[in-house]
C-alpha cells in the first residue's frame, strides 16, 4: 500500500466513523436532542447499533448483568491475554455526539483493520461499550464500568430516579439482573491493561493545536462549602464601616480561590454555585455559600491547595468579622495512568508526525474504575473550543482519522511485547 | 413643678407611649405576628386605637378619602399656621412596632402635655397617622403620605395585590374614595412645615450610644444590575489561563463597590443578590447577575461614585475577556431637610443635655412626599443594634421620653418663631 491509499483508507475509515458517532447521536429520548440515559430505549437501541458494528468487524459480543455490552476479537493461537478498551454509550442531557462514543467506536475501526486484513494479535482484544458513566438518571457513578471492573456498591441498587424507579428495578427492566452484578465482575487475571479514547472535554489540545494527547493521569479532586455568616442590615442606613456583608466575604473568597489557581502550577480551581440570604437589592446579605471544587493530578498539591484555601478564607472572615463554616467536604484521589502504556501512546502518536503532549484529565473518566483492576491509558482526542456537555461539542474528521491511526500503532506497538503462552507458541 | 417631677412625667409619659406602641403591635393580621397591610382590618383597629389617643389627647379627629386618619390641636386664637407630624401605622410582613408608629404616637404625648396644661401654641399642630407607608399589598410608594401631599399618581389605582384586588376597590372597602384623592390633598398655603419622629434604623446612634439625631437629607440612591458574560467550561479540564470566569468577574466588581464605598465618605453601596449561570458546582460559569444599591446625600457624589464603580467595574471585565451589560438602572435624587427646622432640632436636643448629630437618613420616609410642599425635618430614634423590619426591632423607654422631650422643645422652639396673624393679636 502506497502513502496515498493509506491517506484514502484512513479518510474512509474516519468518514464511516463520524458516520456512526452521528447514527449513535440519533439514538435518544426526545428527537434533535441527544439524551440517552440508562436503562432506555434510545440506550437499547444505541447499544444494538454498536453490537452490529462489532460483528461486521468479526467480533463476538455480549451483554452482561447491566447492560453492558462486550465485543471481543480473539488474539492469535496462543494468545492468554487481553487488552481492554471502550468508554461509555449513554449521555448527558442535551449532550454532543462524541462524549463516550469515540472511545467505543474508534476500536471498533481498528479492529475493522485487523479483521480486514485477516490479522490477529498475540493478545485478545475486548472492546466494552459501558451502559452508563454520566449517571443521568440515577447520579450513580461509573455504573457500567464498576460493574465490570467489579467496584459497584451493592448499595446503589437502592437509588431512585425521578420517577421512584429504583435502579434494581430499571437494570431488571433493561434485561438486565441486579442480584449478578458481582459475578458479571471480569477475572483480571488475563488483562494486559484498558485504554480508552475520549475527547478531552478541555481547550489545552485545541489551543494548542494539536490534535491528540497522552494523559498522565486522573486529577485528584477536592469538593465542598464555604458559608459566611455576617449581619443583615438596611442597604441604606448601615455605615461601610459597622457592615458585617457575607456577600463581600464571599467575593473575597472567590477571588482568593482564583489566586491559588494561578499561583499553582496546572492546579484548577472553580466556585460555580454561589447564593446569598436574604437574597434582596436593599438589604445587606446576612449570608453567603459558594462551592469549591478544586483538581490537581498531585494528590499532594491539591490537598496543600486546598489547606491554602482554607487558610485564607479564614483570614479573610476572621478580617471581617465573619463567621465561615465548612459544608459538605469530599475527595476523590488522583489515578495514575501506567507508565510504560503511556510510553507505548506516545509512540504510537510521535510515528503520525504528531506532537506527543502529555496531559492529566481534569474530568472522570471509565478508565477510573478500570484502574482498580488493571493499568490503565487514555488517549485524548481535540475537541473544539474544549466544549463538552452541549450539542455544540464536536471534533474534526482528520482528528478522528488520527485517533484510529494512534490507537493502531498502540495495538502494534504492545504486540511486539506480548509473547504468546510458551505451550501455544511451541505447538 | 420640680425636677423629680418633671423626671416621673417624663417616665410615666414614655411608659403610657411604650404601652400604646404594643397595643398597636397587638393589631395584626395574624396572632404572634406584625403584619399589618394598608386596607386591612389590622390597620382598621390600629388607626381607631390611634384615633381615640388623639381624641384623648384633646385633638378633633378626621379620616380623609385614602384612610389617613388626621388629628388636629388647634393653636391660640388668631393662629394661622399649622405644623404637621406624623408617620405611618401600615407595616412591613413580620415587622416591629416602631418603625412608623413611634412618629404617629410621640406627637399625640406632647398635645398631651399642651392639652393638660390647658396650653394653645401660635400655630395649629396636625398629627397624620398615613395608611401606607411600607407598600406591602400593593407595591405601592407612600401611598398615605402621597395623597396627603397631592403627589399621588392616579396609575396606581390599578395596582393589584397577590389576591387580585386593585388599589382603587381596596380603597372603597376600607370606606375611601378611589375619586377623591386628588381633592384629598392638603392646602399647602398654611404650612410651617412637618416633622417627622422615626426610629433609625440603623446602627450609627446605638453605636455611638446616642438616644436621637438629627436629619440632614433623605439620600439619594441608585439602582441597577451588572452582567457579566464569560464562557461556561468544565471545572476539571480548563486551565486557569484560559479560563473565562464571569462569577470571579462578579466578585472583583462586588469588592470594587466596596472599596468606593470605603473610599468615599458617607457613601453606602450594598450588593445584595448574585445569580450564576449555569450554577452547577463542577461548571465554570458563564455568566453572573449582580444587584447594586448605592446612596449618598449628595446626587454629585452619588452620581460621580456610580461612574466609578461603573468604570471599575468596565476594566474588570475588559481584564478578564468578559463582556459586561447594565440592566434596569433608576434613582432617586436626594431630599435635603430644611435647615432652620434643623436647628431647632438641634436646640431642643441639647436642652435635654444630649448630644446632637446631624446624619443622612439611608431608608425613605412619608417626609419625602411632605418634602414637595412643605419644609421637613425628622428626628431619629436609636434602635438597638440598627435592627428594623424584624420583630427585634428595640427601642429604649429612657430614648422614648426624650423623644417627647426633643419634640415638645421643638414645638416650643418653633412658637417663640411664629406670630400670630395681626389682625388676631390686635382683638
Amino acid at each position: 500500500m502506497n502513502v496515498p491509499d493509506v491517506c484514502q483508507l484512513a479518510s474512509a475509515e474516519a468518514a464511516i466513523l463520524m458516520a456512526r458517532l452521528d447514527a449513535l447521536g440519533q439514538c435518544a429520548q426526545e428527537p434533535g436532542r441527544i439524551t440517552r440515559p440508562y436503562a432506555t430505549p434510545a440506550l437499547a437501541r444505541a447499544r444494538d447499533l454498536v453490537a452490529g458494528w462489532m460483528q461486521a468487524a468479526g467480533m463476538s459480543t455480549r451483554v452482561d448483568a447491566v447492560g453492558n455490552l462486550i465485543g471481543r476479537y480473539a488474539g492469535k493461537a496462543g494468545a492468554t491475554q487481553t487488552l481492554v478498551t471502550g468508554s461509555h454509550i449513554d449521555s448527558v442531557r442535551d449532550a454532543g455526539r462524541y462524549d463516550g462514543p469515540l472511545g467505543a467506536l474508534v476500536p471498533i475501526s481498528c479492529v475493522e483493520r485487523l479483521h480486514r486484513g485477516g490479522r490477529r494479535l498475540p493478545f485478545s482484544i475486548e472492546i466494552v461499550a459501558f451502559v452508563d458513566e454520566e449517571g443521568l438518571r440515577f447520579r450513580s457513578s461509573f455504573l457500567g464500568s464498576s460493574v465490570y471492573a467489579g467496584t459497584f456498591n451493592d448499595a446503589e441498587l437502592a437509588l431512585v430516579d425521578s420517577d421512584g424507579t429504583s435502579l434494581a428495578d430499571a437494570i431488571r427492566g433493561f434485561g438486565g439482573d441486579p442480584d449478578a452484578l458481582a459475578a458479571a465482575a471480569r477475572d483480571p487475571n488475563d488483562l494486559i491493561g484498558y485504554i480508552e479514547v475520549h475527547i478531552e472535554q478541555g481547550p489545552i489540545l485545541d489551543a494548542a493545536g494539536e490534535p491528540l494527547g497522552i494523559v498522565t493521569s486522573i486529577q485528584g479532586q477536592s469538593r465542598g462549602t464555604f458559608t459566611l455568616s455576617g449581619v443583615a442590615g438596611h442597604a441604606g442606613t448601615v455605615p461601610t464601616h459597622l457592615r458585617r456583608d457575607a456577600l463581600a466575604g464571599a467575593a473575597a473568597i472567590v477571588l482568593a480561590i482564583e489566586a491559588v489557581a494561578r499561583e499553582t502550577d496546572a492546579l484548577v480551581a472553580t466556585v460555580g454555585q454561589i447564593t446569598v440570604e436574604p437574597g434582596a437589592a436593599n438589604v445587606i446579605p446576612a449570608r453567603a455559600t459558594l462551592t469549591y471544587d478544586v483538581r490537581h493530578s498531585s494528590d499532594a498539591v491539591r490537598e496543600g491547595s486546598l489547606t491554602d484555601i482554607r487558610e485564607r478564607a479564614a483570614v479573610i472572615a476572621h478580617d471581617r468579622g465573619l463567621i465561615l463554616t465548612y459544608g459538605a467536604p469530599s475527595s476523590m484521589a488522583a489515578v495514575p495512568c501506567d507508565l510504560a502504556l503511556q510510553d507505548r501512546l506516545v509512540e504510537a502518536v510521535g510515528a503520525l508526525g504528531l506532537p506527543t503532549r502529555r496531559l492529566a484529565s481534569g474530568a472522570g473518566h471509565d478508565a477510573m474504575s478500570l484502574a482498580q483492576i488493571t493499568p490503565v491509558a487514555i488517549l485524548f482526542v481535540r475537541c473544539a473550543g474544549g466544549i463538552s456537555h452541549n450539542p455544540d461539542e464536536s471534533i474534526r474528521t482528520d482528528d478522528a482519522a488520527l485517533a484510529i491511526g494512534a490507537l493502531s500503532g498502540f495495538l502494534e506497538r504492545l504486540a511486539t511485547d506480548t509473547p504468546l503462552a510458551p505451550r501455544e507458541t511451541a505447538a
